[in-house]
């Protein structure tokens, strides 16, 4: 049976723990203490904290004092997504959330926004937002309840495609708006500089670097233009953030954004080629697969690929039997397979499922082989039915 | 020296990891995928999480479908500390926060209330909420704006001193209110029986246990009446909570929680044993240490003192030089050493210091003997100044 040797080809849900983030984790549980302590054990968590800060601050390219730890992407995303912002100590209004239809649910939920106050952008058959459509809508802001807001991702978690950031930067600060990247599933695929995408906040992630779960970031342009605090308590993050750090965590996220930044352009060249070989043998194997964002920009690690007829939770299933873990898209709800709303919004038909296979710096030629058995078998099973 | 030699008396603001606590974390560190795919990977984290879910739940004696992960008992605080409920599908509003003066910040900052909806209650010479009080402002209580909202929590950070909670809930339901208790010090340190305490909801937190840092939960008493959510996006956590689940962070978490109800009796006679050879030693060493709540209910595992004369600031900063960690009060703002906001609620003047010892179940008499060794020595510089 090949269901004992799993293939896990879903980076995109989760990296599996670099051994170097292992380590740090590890090596941090074992210092005790309470960051905020002033004695000798809280000073020595806080020298990792602040230590960790640089790291993360040189991933995006900013200043350590840029960098608001949080207990994971989403969390940064309630954070940014308000409209209740300070400008030192002035209250700022924003009035109204725009973001892409193809947004993780972390930001289309739109955080601290009333529903009302959320209008989507839509995106082109090729996946990449519509800069007219938003161009369109930022002229109509009605400014007098506030700034508009837009949010736009980096790369796309079910499809890879990048999108074109800074042509919305540039459109958005026109409009006198502030842009939030989701830059989750950009971080350690492709450089990512917060200068050079105009962006005014980032959101990053451990666990999709190899980090430990449990901790991310909200990356701001400056130290000036602050949302109101989403968590408040002990004044922890400069008030930004309060509660009990996670040195730990933070630890094992620093490695992993040491790692990322280490050798990108040869692990990219690595896992294109992976995903090359890959989609190649998937149009071998049978001419109507369809490879979603294949002739656009992509992050090297993702394939989001459909078969006529075989429905996403029917092939991630037949997959998993294969020993083959990959997605159907994001990786939320509790493990709820429903249309993926990428797709939906890149004007496919509601039933055409999708699959998402996404590679890491551990991908092998074997698992490509593997995968490659196993997809000829469901489609020969898809054609038998 | 002796500063190399360190004694750590600071359980309070953070438990060393439990090695049952550790040896979980780093297992399942190891196990690769995200909770919420569907492929065996992430149903076995989802296994895993569920079961943390079970062990969480007899902590407090209740139900593991009333246990909501956060990131940590100031995010639990936030979630629960809302003017907005739902009943069902149903809003309900609530109107007013009334907290004790003794709260932890992450309780009087108030979560999601505007700060013109917090009242404070005060407590009483003994550390105690003052009944009284309570009642009269609850009779006065608007329910025009909707419910009342009453936070008192279980054993006090600073001086251990536990509130009659069971006595609070019958003031609190007779007024058609809702009972929030802080229980992050209690548990583990005495029984914690969400029934018994007639409680609507339960903070408690996984580092002040033994377990890692990074994650808490809020515990509600049914499943029909829940706060609308602080963090949204992919639906974790029954759409309560969003964000990747920590399943390392968790699987500490449950070793810690089944740790803490093992041998709960067995453990609190020996701290408290502890605690009174220490308090004794003081009161030996000099005649004037005051002992906050030390005539009434605390944990075993507390002590907090003053030294007349003494800052605290100068006395944390002198047992920290004397090789032994111990604090101020609590470990938050990131390192400031203010006035005790418990003291001041106790009605003493606000230039006395006050020092909290708290022990924890590695603490030996050794540690006892070298904290009185360096008592006596500070006393002395204190005569001698």
């Amino acid at each position: 049976m090949t269901k004992t040797e799993r293939t896990y080809l879903d980076w995109n849900a989760t990296a599996p723990l670099l051994p170097a983030a292992r380590e740090a984790v590890v090596s941090a549980l074992d210092m005790v203490g309470n960051p905020s302590s002033v004695h000798g054990e809280g000073r020595a968590l806080r020298m990792l904290v602040e230590a960790v800060r640089r790291d993360v601050a040189a991933l995006v390219n900013t200043a350590p004092a840029h960098v608001i730890f949080t207990s994971g992407a989403t969390e940064a995303a309630n954070l940014v997504l308000t409209p209740n912002y300070r400008m030192g100590r002035t209250p700022l209004a924003v009035g109204h959330l725009y973001a892409s239809e193809i947004e993780h649910p972390a930001i289309r939920e739109g955080g601290r926004f009333s529903r009302d106050d959320v209008t989507m952008i839509p995106v082109t058959r090729a996946g990449i937002v519509d800069l007219d459509a938003l161009d369109i809508r930022l002229k109509a802001h009605d400014k007098a309840r506030g700034l508009p807001m837009v949010a736009v991702m980096l790369a796309n978690n079910e499809t890879g495609i990048v999108q074109p950031v800074r042509a919305v930067a540039d459109i958005v600060h026109r409009h006198g708006g502030l842009l939030i990247v989701d830059a989750v599933q950009a971080v350690g695929r492709m450089p990512v500089d917060i200068e050079a995408l105009d962006a005014d906040f980032l959101i990053i992630s451990s666990h999709k670097l190899g980090g430990p779960k449990g901790v991310g970031a909200l990356v701001s342009r400056g130290e000036v233009l602050m949302p109101v605090p989403l968590i408040r308590g002990g004044g922890q993050e400069k008030g930004h953030r309060s509660g009990t750090e996670n040195p730990a965590a933070l630890a094992g996220f620093a490695a992993a954004a040491r790692a990322a930044l280490a050798d990108l352009a040869e692990r990219n060249a690595r896992i294109s080629g992976l995903r090359d070989a890959l989609e190649d043998g998937m149009r071998t194997a049978t001419n109507d697969v369809i490879i979603h964002g294949a002739e656009g920009e992509r992050v090297a690690n993702t394939s989001f690929f459909s078969l006529p007829g075989l429905k996403s939770e029917t092939g991630q299933i037949a997959f998993d039997l294969e020993g083959i873990a990959l997605s159907a898209g994001s990786a939320c709800s509790s493990g709820k397979v429903g249309q993926s709303h990428v797709l939906t919004a890149m004007g496919f038909d509601a039933t055409l499922g999708g699959l998402r296979v996404s590679l890491g710096p551990d991908s092998t030629e074997a698992d490509v082989e593997r995968f490659l058995a196993a997809f000829s078998r469901v489609v020969s099973r898809r054609r038998a039915a």
